[in-house]
């Protein structure tokens, strides 16, 4: 998702109106977030998640707008670690700039739409338990201090990670997976688990709710990462192929691991085992061919798993299983790309498997480390701050009667006296207006 | 969106690629639409209130393409009123037709769109009790005798708003949100309060389907303010970040409010202030900077967080605010302009705090008062003349038995005995299954 | 669909952009018809059939990467009836490749979308009673046996429909809808109708779910057919006017019968007549005008509002209506071709009310007859198959139980003690927060 930075002629109208689609698609990635963690609470707290997603939207653009477009995507400021000041505001930038063949506001409304969801999917391992207030100062301050270094070091102009490393991300394994996955353990550690927690059932209230969700982001997946090539072209299509396939083998995976261990495919596993082969074909979808796309999205699929049981066996209450999913799955496709990486995908560097030695694979090591561990420990201080200042969770009151009720004054259903039991004598159904 | 006159070269299949999503966001709009007004009904409604909307869909179609697109989009017949007769049934329009740089069939088949959406959303101010078949009578005649006749004076060859007073709708400020907002108005005053108006509480009964469905209105928000620019360019983009912009800053606006007021920042708040960001900046996305996106959708936030609350002490039963967020919302937008038009967007018009003095400001006035008392007085008369043909109102018994039983003989839910309360000894959740 | 074989000079960005868009849009569909066929079926079984759709997506695509591209759309192997093994795993396609001025990866996985929900909808025809088990063999096994050959046949270069019998099918309407409707009609008749068929209600879980999965379809129908056309042009633009046309005429259509025959336009048949409409636009979306795509739409919702019954009569369990509507409306369309095939569409055909003679008329029949014979047959076969090695059917007791519990160990709702009854004194609505 680096911008082209040497000069382009001109705006190309077909690649402008892709990454016009694409950023449509991406935006509808938040409410379909929403809901897929929405459905996975219990009833008494979902307009709460809902809320967590859609307040992040608000929150993330204003302050990208003021400043975090500036800082991630300014020429460098210092050592590959910042941008510059030059775009406060987009006060500079106006209908007419380009960055590469398409708008440079498009490009920063794409890129702001990436930082959205990021901050978004954070609130899946705090679900449930979280103090809204709170909520709406660490979304300005983490996308700030979080997001916004680590999307300069990967993908801004002389970031450290992408110029200096030379590590692979094409579409925000380690900005998105691993940095939400990252910031959700730590803040999952700071404000503790639920009540209950490893005791009650806590199961999904909706899955239907669920697998809407899921199926809204599988489809503005697709312009996350076939919008990543920034253009439409045979890049953008491969991505995009890519995406769908690791989607469908991160699926398969998890079912299979599902069946042999449990007896049963679940509807929750399909859509778990989906989005983890979503989260690591990210990185990777821009670099590896279609095979690598395969075993990305499988490997994906089983490892993830695994991988949401360890909150019981370590005790970290990540309630969404954004861990389990964004950072394993993150991990996972940001290393793989050391293995499949080909060059008649990049045009440069080549993983393991297809000659290139272990030099790629060492340096998505490298990178996996460095954001991992910045983005945990940043992301714990930052919530360590505003516990602080103005506690991080709810009351135990609170909690137990429901955030929805406590801290919205709604609840989300309310089918009265109607809608359930009601004698249907009016109402014959198709089926049996026209039967013998 | 006013088509460009001067003949082009020729079809650009990138402006063509844009134009043809953005078409496909704008018809989700509708779905998106009665499922944010379905949410909020009561459950014994809320297939009525679905269906107000998809048969919107199908009779604006057949009408648009008999005779509307002709008498909006055709050439003057008098005095910028109304368009002629050229295009009945679009008999003369082939595929290779260019308006612009796109097909003229494609051209039409967006803006058949914007009329399906505001027929559609009249439906909310007079939901839970209007006859069915009043409403199939209604919508046709109100698209031909309002709808079309105002696109015409704002973006017709020649309409008056556009050329004789030269005011600015850049995505339907006037066209969609107050026409639809003002004659919502007249509908609710002609039938008549809900029984229990001002006494019962009328919850929502679905908050998260109201949510999908402002997830999906700010998703095709995108392609319909983008797409107004007619091409895939700077314009689009700007239009598109203004649009993000707004919604976000509405809703937050709205949020405020509610805190200060209520004590709570409520979901159903949360929603309605982005449609009202979103409502504002429609005819002010083409033509103000990022900054004055920002102040459009706040000031609707605000305003129109008070102005729900108008229908309580006026006593019109505006059911679900289309007064309270379009029309109020729309008149914000729209007489903003004046304010923040600036002619690094628009190339002319500049508003009174970017130097260009009041002229705009005032132009824009008439504009907002003219489309408004048409709007408003055509579709009183209609409503009364339906209303002494035919009845426009359901019967008491239809509305306190619920009008999804007694006029489609249907129930939206039906969970028999299974579903809520069934013991689920065989169900343990993946929580379980693998927790010590 | 049939792709360009004459060199094209090179990628047009253009093209390729809506092309990437539509491939969403199709994808789309899949979680769509989940949705539109989970609000059908009673609450026990939402979860099967949610996941009936979503492992489609899975199996249709490891099948079509492998070998299922190469043998439909490969150069023609033997006498027009399959393609050859030269794009085994896409090997041999790289990033560069063109089909006409599109990535050939975006060609294949534009088709693979189609492929995907063709698959899926067979389900909606065994839903409520089918072995998850089996469905996971079906699906592969059909989609190379079956749909492989007949897209070969249609859209494949040489197949034998397009280049010697000289049918049309833009869209899908032989390869998409009869295929899957002939397909279920065999499918229901091997695994046989669900325990209370003709005796209980079976009434439809969530309605508004429903009209979502519909509003989802409809959105994402504007790409599969507009996409059809494989480039950003005119031809797209009227494809898509049509298909918005046949949904709206369809879903008229479909009300107007219910209201004569059974007294109330319903919820459930406004969205089967849109669909029935759609699905008979799909082959002729780009070779008829406008009055042809309204009377396409017509025609279907007519006769498909009276075909869904006829299961009842001769006693398959066509559960979800996918021979009524699928199997009956595709060949509607398919046959009008004959009728209202234009040359100012496709530069070629002309139907018989065009001047065009009864020649066109016995193409479509021929290839109507050969393509349900041949799909109904070898699905059938398919089905016997697959009931003698495993087991198609689940046990009465899974079925009477439900198939969520029973196969997947989950159960879609769980409410709990809270969301319906819960005492909401805290929760005072909008609507009285401000009233006197």
């Amino acid at each position: 998702m680096t911008p082209v930075t040497v000069a382009a002629p001109g705006l190309d109208t077909g690649d402008t109106a892709w990454l016009l689609a694409a950023t449509a698609l991406v935006l509808l990635m938040t409410p379909g977030l929403a809901l897929f963690y929405g459905g996975m609470v219990r009833t008494k707290s979902v307009l709460n998640m809902l809320m967590m997603s859609f307040v992040s939207i608000a929150l993330v653009t204003v302050v990208w707008l003021l400043a975090g477009y500036s800082l991630a995507f300014g020429d460098d400021a210092f050592g590959g670690l910042v941008g510059n000041l030059d775009h406060l505001g987009l006060a500079d930038i106006g209908p007419d700039a380009l960055t590469g063949g398409v708008p440079t506001l498009l490009f920063t409304t794409f890129q702001l739409t990436f930082a959205i969801i990021t901050a978004a999917l954070i609130s899946g391992a705090v679900a449930d338990r979280t103090k809204f207030a709170a909520w709406l100062v660490f979304v300005p301050v983490w996308t700030l201090l979080v997001y916004v270094p680590v999307a300069h070091w990967v993908w801004g102009p002389g970031g450290w990670i992408k110029d200096a490393l030379g590590a692979l991300d094409f579409a925000g394994g380690l900005v998105v997976e691993i940095a939400s996955g990252a910031s959700g353990l730590a803040l999952a550690l700071v404000v503790g688990p639920r009540i209950g927690f490893r005791k009650d059932a806590m199961r999904p209230h909706n899955l239907p709710m669920v697998i809407l969700g899921a199926g809204l982001l599988w489809f503005g997946w697709l312009g996350f990462n076939g919008g990543s090539a920034l253009a439409a072209n045979g890049l953008a299509a491969a991505s995009m192929l890519n995406t769908l396939v690791a989607g469908c083998t991160g699926l398969l995976g998890w079912l299979f691991v599902e069946q042999q261990r449990d007896g049963h495919p679940t509807t929750f596993g399909a859509a778990s085992g989906a989005v983890a082969g979503l989260v690591a074909i990210t990185p990777a979808c821009g670099t590896v061919g279609v095979v690598g796309g395969a075993a990305v999205g499988l490997a994906a699929g089983v490892v993830c798993s695994y991988a949401v049981a360890w909150k019981f066996r370590f005790g970290y209450d990540d309630a969404l299983d954004v861990v389990g999913v964004h950072f394993v799955g993150g991990v996972v496709g940001t290393l793989l790309i050391g293995l499949f990486a080909t060059t008649a995908m990049t045009g440069g560097a080549e993983g393991l498997l297809y000659g290139g030695g272990a030099g790629q694979l060492l340096k998505q090591t490298v990178a996996v480390v460095a954001v991992a561990a910045y983005t945990f420990l940043v992301t714990y201080g930052i919530g360590k701050a505003i516990d602080r200042l103005m506690g991080l969770r709810a009351s135990a009151e609170e909690e137990v009667t429901g955030l929805d009720q406590t801290l919205h004054a709604e609840s989300a259903y309310d089918h009265g006296a109607l809608g359930h039991a009601a004698p249907q004598s009016a109402s014959l159904p198709r089926d049996r207006k026209t039967a013998p």
